[in-house]
C-alpha cells in the first residue's frame, strides 16, 4: 500500500493556490478561523480547488475485551452486543446523527462476544469472540492482529464516498486505548487512565492498577506488537481502514479518544496518514486533550463528550461539510463585484 | 408582549422529567456533554419531551453607520450595500451556509445607504439611509429606535418556523456593539474594543478613543436611550426580534459579537429572553469571551470566527438539531433491552 504524500513540494504550491483562492473569497481576510484550515486541507486531499464531500461514510467497529473481568468498566459486557442491536435498529446516538447527516452507516463486528444474525449494515468481520486477557496473555496472536488490519483494509475498498467517519464500540476499550496511546505516545499510565464510560475516582485507581500491569506484562515497544499485545479487534480494524483510507485520499474523520489510539498506531506505520485525518472533538476522557495537542492537532469541537460510537464525528460532520462549500460556493470579491479593503 | 417565564415552578418539574428522560436513553449518564444541556432547554422552550427543529430561518439584519467617516473600520461604506446583493445571489459565506442547512435565508434592510431592488429574500424595512455620526448627535431619535424595534416585533410576527437565527452586516457595526456591550455591561472601553474585520494594533488604539469620546458625549444608562444614542439600525431591528421570538417561544440561535450586543439591549427590557436564546460561538472579538462568561452562558463553538452575518449560528444550527435529535428520537434502556450499569 502507498500512501501518497500531501505534503510534496508540489503540494506545497498547491496549499498556496488554495489559500489565495480563499483570501480573495467575499469575506475578511482569515474571518472563518479554524474552518479556513479545514478547507484547505480538504482542497489539498482531493487535490481540488473546489473539493466536496460525497456520500460520507460512517463506520462503527465493535469488539470485546477479555480485561473486563477485572473490572474496568462500569458497564456489563452484553452491552457491547445490545448496542450493535440498538445501532442495526436506529435508536442509538449514532443511528440517530448518522441519520440527521444522511451518512451512510456500517456497523463492524471485529470481536464481539455473541454471533448476530445478517443485517445489511452489518459487517461480520469477527476475529475471535472478544480478546484474551492481557493480564495473562496478548490480547490477540500476531496473525490475528494482521488479519484484522487486513478487514480493515478491505472493508474501506468496498466502501462508496470520500470521507470516512470512524467510530467504535466495547465494553472495556477505553483500556486497550489508555494501554496503546500511553505506550506510544509516552503518556505516564497514570495521566492516561479516566474515567471512560463513568468511573468513579476509586474505580479509576484501581483500573489504573490493572493497565500498569498490563503494560509491565508487555513491555514491547513495537507498534503492531503492541498493537497485537495490549488488543482490540476494533482498534486493530480500525488501523486498516485508516491506512486504506489514506492510501485512497478519503477525508479521515476522527472522533474520540480510542479512535484517536488507532491513529497513534497508525502513524507509526506511516506518518502520512496525518495529512488525511481531521479530529472531531476533544473528548472529556483523561489525556485526550494533551494526545491532540501531541499529535499537533486542533479538534473542531470541545464540547465534554465521553460517548463515543463516533457520535463526535457524526457532529463535527457538517462543520467539515460547510469547509469545502465555503471553498466550492463561495463568490470572491470580483465575481461578487464587493469592493476589497481601503486601508 | 408577555414573554414567558422559562423557569417557572411548573418548568423545574419539567426539566426534571427531561433529565430523567435523557437519563434513559441508551448512552452512558451525561455523555453528550454540552449537549444535554441544549436538549434540556429545547425541551424547556417547546414544553416538549420531544422538541423537533421546525422549518429554521436564518434572518441577517443590515444597516449603515454614520461613525464610519471617523475610519473605524478596515473597508469603505459601499461594502454594506454590495454584500446585500451577495446575500441575494448566493454567493455570501451565509447564503452558502444557510442552503446547506435549508435554513430560510431572510435579509432585512434595516437602514442600508443604498436602494435595492426587490427581491423575495429581501425585506425593505430602511429607517434611514445609515444611522447618524454619533461624535456629533444620537445615531438615531428615540422615535425612530422605536420604529426599528417595532419592525423587527412585526416580521419574526410574518416568519415561519420555531427557530430563529439571528446575524448581522454594516461595516462600522463593531463600533455600535462594542459601545452598547461597554456601556450595558460595564466593561471599560479599552477592553471591549476590538480589530472588528481586521484593524491592526494602531487602527485598534484609533477606533478605542473614537468610542471613548462617544460614551462621554452620550452618558445615558438608560438602556434604550444607550440603543437610540449610540446606534445601529439592524441592532435595534434585533432586539425586536429577540424579544417577538421569545414571546412566542422560539429558539433563538445567537450569532456572534454583534447579535451578542443585541440580546444584551433585549435582556435589559426583559431578563427572561435569556432562556430562549443559544450561544452559537465565541467569535474572536475582543471581549466576547468574557461577555458570554458575564451572560453565564457557554457558546456551542470555538472556531476563531469573526465574520459575522449569522454565519456562526447556521455553523452552529447543526448541534442544536442534534440536541433536539437526541430527546426524540434515541431509544431508551428499556425499549432497546439494553443492560444498565452494572456496578
Amino acid at each position: 500500500m502507498t500512501i501518497p504524500f500531501i505534503d510534496s513540494i508540489d503540494a506545497e504550491d498547491f496549499s498556496k493556490k488554495l489559500q489565495q483562492a480563499l483570501d480573495q473569497k467575499t469575506k475578511p481576510i482569515g474571518s472563518l478561523g479554524q474552518l479556513e484550515a479545514v478547507a484547505i486541507q480538504l482542497g489539498m486531499i482531493q487535490k481540488s480547488m473546489t473539493p466536496t464531500i460525497l456520500s460520507p461514510q460512517m463506520i462503527v467497529f465493535v469488539g470485546d475485551h477479555g480485561i473486563v473481568k477485572h473490572g474496568v468498566s462500569l458497564y456489563p459486557q452484553e452491552v457491547t452486543w445490545q448496542m450493535v442491536q440498538n445501532f442495526l435498529s436506529g435508536g442509538a446516538a449514532i443511528s440517530v446523527l448518522a441519520r440527521q447527516h444522511q451518512m451512510g452507516l456500517t456497523v463492524v463486528d471485529c470481536g464481539v462476544k455473541q454471533n448476530f444474525e445478517d443485517h445489511p449494515q452489518l459487517l461480520k468481520r469477527k476475529i475471535r469472540e472478544g480478546t484474551r486477557d492481557i493480564l495473562e496473555e496478548p490480547a490477540m496472536t500476531r496473525k490475528e492482529c494482521d488479519q484484522a488490519i487486513q478487514n480493515g483494509i478491505d472493508l474501506v475498498r468496498n466502501l462508496s464516498g470520500n470521507l470516512l467517519a470512524l467510530g467504535e464500540m466495547g465494553i472495556g476499550n477505553t483500556s486497550s486505548a489508555t494501554l496503546l496511546i500511553s505506550r506510544l505516545m509516552g503518556v505516564p499510565i497514570e495521566k492516561c487512565t479516566g474515567a471512560g464510560t463513568g468511573l468513579d475516582s476509586q474505580g479509576v485507581i484501581r483500573k489504573t492498577e490493572i493497565l500498569r500491569k498490563a503494560l509491565e506484562k508487555h513491555p514491547t515497544q513495537n507498534p503492531l506488537e503492541a498493537l497485537a499485545c495490549l488488543g482490540g479487534y476494533e482498534i486493530a480494524t480500525m488501523v486498516g481502514a485508516i491506512l486504506q483510507g489514506a492510501a485512497e485520499r478519503r477525508v479521515i474523520l476522527v472522533d474520540g479518544f480510542i479512535t484517536t489510539a488507532a491513529v497513534c498506531v497508525a502513524r507509526e506505520m506511516d506518518s502520512k496518514i496525518m495529512g488525511y485525518c481531521l479530529f472531531s472533538h476533544c473528548s472529556q476522557e483523561q489525556a485526550h486533550r494533551e494526545i491532540l495537542s501531541k499529535l499537533q492537532v486542533k479538534p473542531l469541537l470541545d464540547l465534554g463528550l465521553r460517548l463515543g460510537e463516533g457520535s463526535g464525528a457524526a457532529l463535527a460532520y457538517p462543520l467539515v461539510e460547510s469547509a469545502a462549500r465555503i471553498l466550492s460556493e463561495m463568490a470572491n470579491f470580483e465575481s461578487a463585484k464587493v469592493s476589497q479593503k481601503s486601508i
